[in-house]
């Protein structure tokens, strides 16, 4: 099974940043990929056309359709909560500023789960209305999470990294590979500065609008982020509910949002390690006799590639088994091996 | 590369439910494993021996080790927290039965974000105490929420899929298989049953202990554990305080474990559906010459299991490309394969 037409590698040329490699040791095609599920084509350059920022349909239109998605789930949830809480605003106590602003506060305090306790609903229907909005809100500010917030992020990344690559000559495949490489660290870095800036705006707003002291402001925010909302400290007056809207809502998904990438940092240092673990590991006649799946004594290049990335916990048997078995029923003439004779057997069956 | 020296498989004999194979199709070594690093030996059967039951620390020995780490962890937190806030006693307001409980009950309500507002700082020693432990709670709470939690359900699950099994005569490994198959389902009913426990256990003491309607207690307990916490109905008596402490904790955290199974198992779903279309797609001339990782006009069985991997979006290129250097450095004789020569040449070297 020696490779003994040996060519040289097609896409060799593509740029490969930090890869020292002999050119000696390059009999195995590297570049060739199937098509990557989780890359979006077409997301790297979208920002690179600046006249179109001024019409905002495009922008809507440009942008990923999970995105879409969570924007209007977003605003279909906020206008049917604030139009539910608007007809049964008697029924809610407590300190109030307008009919409507105080409905969509009330809906974006319960969807954030920031509960301050300033509106409470004081009747059967306002309370189950309440207890319904609550529960629908954390499952959208979950999906959020997942599709919104990580596509926004995600965007600021490539931006930041673009930035940071403005002065070398590097094309569009270097930002990618650089982007794949670090893609979690820039994430926890983007997310960091945006909640330091998040929680500066909030604390000089309630300082200035609503006229708290430094330390309640700070109180407060924090308060809010967390979605802990005591209720000592709120938003009392018409501007501070107007900022309270759009700025409760960015600032409890950043909080969440770095908490989940911190998380996703450390599962992949730990994978890392991993990793790297696997490949200082020795081989020994154990492991070869375990990794040759076809059984000719020998492991080849990709065998060793299964091998490994079962040891790494990245794969299970089960996909193995599975993928074998479709393997098997592609292999019509019983070679061991798919060639166009296959294919080709395939079609006229 | 035809498998020539066709063995009987080694390890067939092991059960495979619900696979119908042909035998004719045996060409191929199935049940060889690398270690699977996500499994964790030893898990599987440590509910069988019930006298151990009887002594708290052999349990305690018998647990995974991040969930003892867990369990650690929420007790220095509880201990510090309602340390700190005993000394602040003072400077938090509102209804207050008992020192010590009180302490407690605030931390708990604190670092699950609850936030009833029925007890607040009111001095900047006191704010600054609960900004520091709600953060830190948070992320305490997600700690839980990914190793302890998850470990506590999973086990429930394996004695679920042991009882339904009670009758059947299975062996360990039908479990494990069964298990493995449809464990987010599983996990997905377990934490189910488990909320609705809590959501009733949470309403009949509300309204027998702190004497409020059905409505009102069913309010306070969707007001919690969503961790919402208005704070206009919460726990005011000393047995309700005591009874929150422990309730709390298990309520906010099984509803946030419901969502993320809930997201799992939607993430299982498309996954599947990912799967389903990769195995169903024609392999075209262009997949096979993609496939080919050795150049030798051929795909072999794990050279497809890689390109399909790939294609399920499981792998990435930079994993594969990873390997292949590794594979390159380690082939000493440059015969495009493994084989004991080329470990023998290793350790020589």
């Amino acid at each position: 099974m020696a490779a003994s037409n040996i060519k040289q590698p097609l896409l060799d040329q593509l740029p490969l940043n930090n890869r020292n490699v002999d050119p000696r040791r390059r009999r195995i095609r590297r570049l060739k990929s199937a098509p990557a599920a989780e890359l979006f084509p077409g997301e790297i350059d979208d920002t690179k056309d600046d006249q179109s920022l001024l019409h905002y349909e495009s922008i809507l239109a440009k942008l990923h359709p999970s995105f879409r998605r969570v924007i209007l789930y977003l605003s279909i949830y906020l206008a049917i909560g604030t139009t539910c809480f608007y007809f049964v605003r008697n029924q809610i106590q407590g300190k109030k500023v307008n009919g409507v602003l105080d409905s969509v506060y009330f809906c974006v305090v319960t969807m954030t789960t920031v509960g301050y306790g300033d509106l409470v609903p004081n009747s059967v229907t306002a309370k189950l209305l309440a207890s319904f909005f609550v529960f629908s809100g954390m499952a959208l500010v979950g999906m959020v999470l997942s599709r919104g917030a990580d596509y926004l992020v995600e965007k600021q990344e490539r931006l930041l990294i673009k930035a940071l690559h403005i002065r070398d000559k590097v094309g569009p495949s270097d930002i990618l590979e650089e982007f794949e490489t670090n893609k979690v660290r820039y994430k926890c870095f983007v997310i960091t500065v945006t909640l330091v800036v998040v929680i500066v705006v909030g604390t000089v707003f309630l300082a200035k609008v609503e006229k708290l002291s430094t330390i309640d402001a700070f109180y407060c925010v924090c308060s809010t982020i967390t979605t802990l909302g005591y209720g000592d400290k709120s938003f009392s007056t018409k501007a501070g509910r107007i900022f309270a809207i759009f700025w409760i809502l960015t600032s409890t998904l950043c909080l969440a949002q770095f908490f989940l990438y911190v998380a996703e940092f450390n599962t992949e240092r730990r994978q890392k390690e991993l990793v790297k673990w696997v490949l200082s590991r020795r081989m020994t006649n154990v492991d070869l006799e375990e990794a040759d799946l076809d059984n000719d004594g020998v492991v080849g290049a990709a065998e060793f590639v299964v091998y490994k990335l079962k040891e790494m916990g990245k794969i299970n048997q089960e996909d193995v088994l599975l993928l074998l078995d479709e393997f098997e029923s592609l292999d019509f003439d019983q070679s061991g091996t798919l060639s166009t004779i296959d294919l080709a057997l395939a079609q006229s069956s």
